[in-house]
């Protein structure tokens, strides 16, 4: 029988021979290390905001990843348009609404986002999740704080109400569509230490699911992909700096195999 | 009694405490820099430029940095409505005017700002300080020429006509808030072979201010802190590259006991 | 006999000695790093794209580099009013047209700067120069697919329809400036693993504009330059993190024995 482990080692085999396009519409503090982290995966990163071209280039990707950090109404305009197209193109969205809750307005711009379109996975920390369930008390600027119990009913919470897989990293991220109920337990407390960290987790997540015939399984690869490389780069650590060059090389050599031998990836239920 | 080598380091203790939130108004090309160094000394950045939400960021946080490079209408505008509620709301501002004198708009742009609202602290270099007094002949696109001898001179200047600490780095940084005069010897010249080094220098200085009571002492303990950084990283860096990832890594790592044994700081008039 | 080898070791000489001014308008994704290379070659940049600044800007500057990645309608507003003035001024303009071809409205406003002013280089990949001469199908993003046979005949193309020098990058990079024809074989594909690698090229190709009497052969030495870093930085490289770094060491402790020594170019034909 074809385990749980093979599933997300062939996700990353698919990746790395079909080289999807990745259409990034993406903040000005992560859009670097989001390129490249995209790159190191085997796919092409392409970064496009103008509203002028983002329905053209959206469709030529194979998923379109919509960041909310640094946001300003130009980008989020341009990101409705291409998040349109792509529910037209059948093109999957993933959605990080960095800092929901850090204002109302930015609250507000990931909902209007959330209700014009279906978005296919949002990957948020549990202070955003809280914040767009309208509990705003559990966000610090765009860190999450506070206790971690209540990660697993937020993220079923927010995808009942958006019809989006959820997947809320941590300590241990979690990731639900709403019938089945996963866990991804890779990671390291360095990439807490690194700016952008969840932005690169979520490019992780666009990656693999632009692949992955069950995006859930592409949402739990990306995260077992990302948590890995965590692992693997604070080996080789003195610190932030060193953690993030580490991050892309390693990032750069994971193979199939490795994510056979190092997921740390369990169905809770529905499975 | 209390020294001045126990009153810096006990502000980077306290900073790392407390993990203020920091505001960062910045430029596209240092953003990821200086978002980096703010979690490397412990507190929390939040990158928030749109008009919609800059007023409400600032409310939250501990400090609001402003940086002039890559300036635009736009950013400008946010950076006004930002440092209004700032000053409303108490929050110390702290100012890099990148790049004034490399045109005649970013000049009055950064007088514009200054004359609106009250600037806790400029962080800035010779050439930068001596085009906001009107002599652009000392600066070339956003780096320092020219002789160093009356930078003391163009700080006290600076200061009486803006009410602001002024800190103007360079081998030996000066600080003054109009009665007292300070002086910073630590760091190293590999800085200036790293784009966006007086964004970071600017980023070490608000994290500092946002915990520190007397903001003179804040100006003079980020100014130490990212010295001594330099001073470490060059140790290890084999050029600007490697220089950047070792100062990340060694931000992180600094404790209060390394500043006091380590910051070259001295009071020369009025303390 | 003054050797080409000589030639282009001079090139690098005069960079340092000169610190020229290289005024970039560039992309979001690889500011920071054209700054740094920049910095790296011992040349002064500056970036800035308000279009209240950049007329004023360019006139101090050497040379324009205009890098149309992430585009926008405002940004590409201001990249024509500079390059008018640079046109005015005698400033060298480079031109990295990122992407063209990723959409009908990139292509479109690449041709629209090309027909208002005259760019003295144009530093594409394949991909790139047959989206501009109409065949789109050669290019993946902002990638280039496809053979690579045809390279000298669409540099050729294009520098008869736009009386520029093209310069196109790969395996062997090629230049002409519609009479004389160069190759340079120095690089490492280990470029290609890494986001703004194009972008860093054309910042080489820029900074040696900037200083050479010849525009075609600091077009050559650009590359040389750059090929040679890749060459070095590879063999230290653990993948494209720790490759990037290294590529900013090494570009900084390049000396212009290095060229000499190091250099692999040849002028194929009107030499």
């Amino acid at each position: 029988m074809r385990s749980l482990a093979d599933a997300l080692a062939e996700i990353l085999g698919t990746l790395r021979s079909r080289q999807p396009l990745i259409h990034h519409i993406t903040n000005f503090v992560a859009m670097n290390d989001v390129a490249n982290v995209t790159l190191c995966l085997g796919a092409l990163p392409i970064m496009a905001h103008a509203p002028e071209e983002v329905a053209n280039v959206v469709r030529q990707a194979q998923a379109l990843a919509l960041n909310m950090g640094t946001p300003t109404r130009d980008r989020l305009d341009s990101m409705a348009i291409a998040a349109r197209e792509a529910n037209a193109a059948r093109v999957p969205i993933i959605l990080d609404p960095v800092g929901a809750g850090a204002s109302p307005w930015r609250t507000a711009m990931a909902w209007q986002l959330l209700k014009g379109v279906q978005v296919t996975i949002i990957r948020a920390n549990r202070g955003e999740v809280a914040a767009l369930l309208g509990d705003e008390r559990r966000v610090r600027g765009v860190e999450a704080i506070g206790p971690s119990q209540d990660a697993e009913a937020l993220a079923c919470e927010l995808s009942s109400r958006t019809g989006a897989i959820v997947a809320i990293t941590g300590a241990r991220d979690l990731m639900t569509d709403g019938s089945r109920l996963m866990a991804v337990d890779n990671g390291h407390p360095l990439l807490a230490t690194v700016s952008g960290g969840g932005c690169m987790a979520t490019a992780c997540v666009a990656c693999c699911a632009a692949v992955a015939e069950d995006p859930l399984m592409g949402a739990a690869a990306g995260l077992v992909i990302m948590g890995l490389a965590e692992e693997r780069a604070a080996t080789q650590a003195r610190g932030p700096g060193s953690f993030k060059v580490a991050l892309m090389d390693v990032l750069a050599a994971l193979t199939p195999d490795d994510v056979h031998a190092g997921a740390r990836c369990s169905i809770l239920s529905g499975g």
